[in-house]
């Protein structure tokens, strides 16, 4: 690039994977990316940025230092549900400037993948797809997808239309080679139909690519028109972006700290959920207060506060876990509902009873006080018990009110159960302090 | 299944998806099942023994409920990669039998993929692939690809072999139909070559995927030759996986428990994270304990330890959760080692700084006491930073000798928290015990 062997660039840049293209790419400073611009057509220049991640905050800034009348020119020739995830993530104002560059049909059909909500699956659907009339034979149709191959997103899989338009069957291009050339597609083509509407959650589209191991799942209106498809690349982005949310809520921190932010950048995510978190375990904090006079009576209480916390603050993780990975996989509804808290609470019960004896032995025989034991037994009996429902029961509330459960953290339910287990502890110790401290 | 009808069954079962007829299959009770076994052929089993989940318990109960030959015919059938999953979940003598009855090539292949790690590439490759000569033109490639169509996982990549067996080129399906059917495959294939090692990692695999959008990729085995390739649906399986242990991992859980499990399954299956926790917070407490004569003076410590162990403990989980994920996507070599040491220490000062002073002011004016509000503020900052780097440390030194570190998990580093924020805590009051008792 920089010798200036236009030519031999070119020949070595495109026959590079776009991947790798875009890699070299992102890795060009300014003045080297004015140069580029030169060298490629916008066409070159769309293949690449399809494999561009376009959540990169650096992208806005790239359409602006290219021409609009380039810029707007790949963004056409991009597979649209890129262009309009690109989009997204630029002021109105270049988006119109941006559109108003093309025909006014492919503007149209940007504005309309706009205008769904990210999540959804109209919000990573694409309109580059292969259809064809149910009436015409497996040859022609052989020979019209040579047509599509330059824009489709994907020409495996053909949707067939009736005569109103309706999606009446699919067929996948393996079985279209395997038939005569002469074949009606609609004798052939297979009509057990599995779409997913374009409203459906990304999540639910995951599920039906893992349940039936699509590379392409066709997405209707309300009136079961076909309006796009869901290609198995964009799933997997799907998958990753859903298992990122739900480790980042059990962390309680956004995972997604780029390796070259600073340790200034880093400690602003995090401080936010850490001073909420801080200020909830205040309250924990006032409570023990109120059990100063319990505390000075019997000093020894102090030494079990961080196990009894500790460890219900695990149950509850675990618990909470569960729950997030049960909700986002299965629907719950009314009647599991109480059902599996019933069960949690069980579990909860059987893993208390069985800590609770350990810690009762434990300090039982280490403090020769086996009134001491029975009282740290019994809280971390009750205070796992707790914090088992909690964490099982928050999530599948937030679920039920329309909220992401996995925002229900692990931090926040460990903090939450230091204040029930710090509330029974006392209450207990309360009720038996005349018979450990005399004894 | 159950009115007798065979004929009628059998098409209204096979016009189903795959998918669907597992689901039907799995529902049946077993005298239903022998039943189907009479009336489907092993080859429409085995389309949909592909589908199933092979880590289901029932699978080995399943298969010795058919006649031998009858699953021998049927695992033959399937795609081998598949066919070997199952098998791995048998015991040897099952797996000899069944390997018996096929023909020997096929037997020798299966034997071949048993032999591989199940987390590598070699684990999760099939062998059902298409390969052609490079000599070929695109015109006997097409009318060749309808033998491969029956028995290949997937026919829209083609592999090109030089006249030693050489993997020397790529083609999609959609590249090859757009050319002239006399066009030699060599002048046209695309050369620049991705392949994956058969001793990858199958995280890393899974990052190929990832990057370059492949629906399939070349699996080489030490000497380059070609040994089968890896499918995107097998990938999405790797990916799920991965993001489940890295979850597990985090909560201190396997949080694969199924619905069905009944409470004291579940909870037997909690209790040896959280025994094993107790026993490590025991520690905590018997450092608390040496402290006791401390606390018998001032009570009103024993107030924050609950406040400090927790916030610090949220922090060290948000560090642990930023590294495992950094773990995950980069490798980290021992430069960085240290440098990424270096900042997690400075976000753990910056964090640790700015809590350290919210709780300062907050305990200074609660209790009109900025000793105490002093000692608090320095023993979490102090605590925040000690949890900050060991959350990072940790995961770095397990991946570093060869763990994975995700099994460091967050009651793990919170539960160590718990006992170095006690240390300190303790350690900095007792310092200043006489001038915030006093005042």
């Amino acid at each position: 690039l920089d010798n200036g062997d236009t030519f031999k660039f070119r020949k070595t840049y495109l026959d590079m994977h776009f991947y790798d293209q875009s890699t070299f790419y992102l890795s060009l400073k300014k003045d080297e990316r004015l140069k580029l611009y030169d060298i490629l057509r916008p066409n070159e220049m769309g293949d690449m940025f399809d494999t561009i991640e376009d959540e990169l905050p650096e992208i806005p800034e790239f359409l602006d230092e290219m021409d609009v009348k380039y810029a707007s020119k790949m963004l056409n020739y991009m597979y649209d549900d890129n262009a309009a995830d690109v989009l997204e993530h630029m002021d109105k104002t270049h988006v119109d400037q941006f559109l108003s560059e093309m025909p006014t049909s492919d503007a149209n059909n940007l504005r309309g993948l706009l205008h769904y909500d990210t999540e959804t699956a109209g919000g990573i659907m694409t309109t580059d797809f292969v259809q064809f009339d149910q009436e015409i034979t497996a040859g022609q149709a052989i020979k019209n997808l040579r047509q599509f191959a330059e824009t489709a997103e994907t020409i495996y899989y053909l949707y067939i239309l009736d005569e109103n338009k309706d999606l009446v069957g699919v067929m996948s291009l393996r079985d279209l080679i395997m038939q005569k050339s002469q074949t009606v597609l609609k004798t052939v083509m297979n009509t057990d139909l599995i779409t997913v509407n374009v409203d459906d959650e990304q999540a639910e589209v995951a599920q039906v690519f893992r349940s039936y191991e699509f590379l392409a799942c066709p997405v209707v209106d309300h009136s079961n028109k076909l309006v796009g498809i869901v290609t198995v690349d964009d799933v997997i982005e799907v998958i990753d972006d859903e298992a990122q949310q739900d480790y980042s809520g059990l962390a309680g921190v956004d995972v997604d700290e780029s390796i070259n932010d600073n340790p200034f950048k880093a400690a602003s995510k995090r401080l936010p959920w850490l001073i909420t978190l801080l200020l909830l375990s205040m309250i924990t904090a006032t409570l023990v207060n109120r059990y100063e006079g319990l505390l000075a009576q019997a000093s020894i209480l102090a030494v079990f506060i961080s196990t009894i916390t500790g460890t219900a603050g695990n149950a509850g993780t675990q618990s909470l876990a569960v729950a997030v990975r049960r909700l986002a996989i299965d629907e719950i509804d009314r009647s599991d509902f109480f059902k599996l808290l019933g069960k949690e609470l069980l579990t909860g019960l059987f893993t208390g009873v069985v800590t609770g004896v350990s810690i009762f032995l434990l300090v039982g025989f280490w403090k020769h006080n086996f009134v001491l034991g029975l009282v740290i037994g019994l809280a971390m009996c009750a205070a796992i018990t707790v914090a088992n429902v909690a964490g099982s029961f928050i999530p599948m509330l937030m679920s039920r009110l329309g909220f992401d459960p996995a925002v229900a953290s692990g931090p926040f339910i460990s903090t939450l159960s230091d204040l029930t287990s710090v509330l029974i502890y006392f209450s207990i110790a309360g009720m038996f302090l005349q018979y450990f401290v005399g004894s």
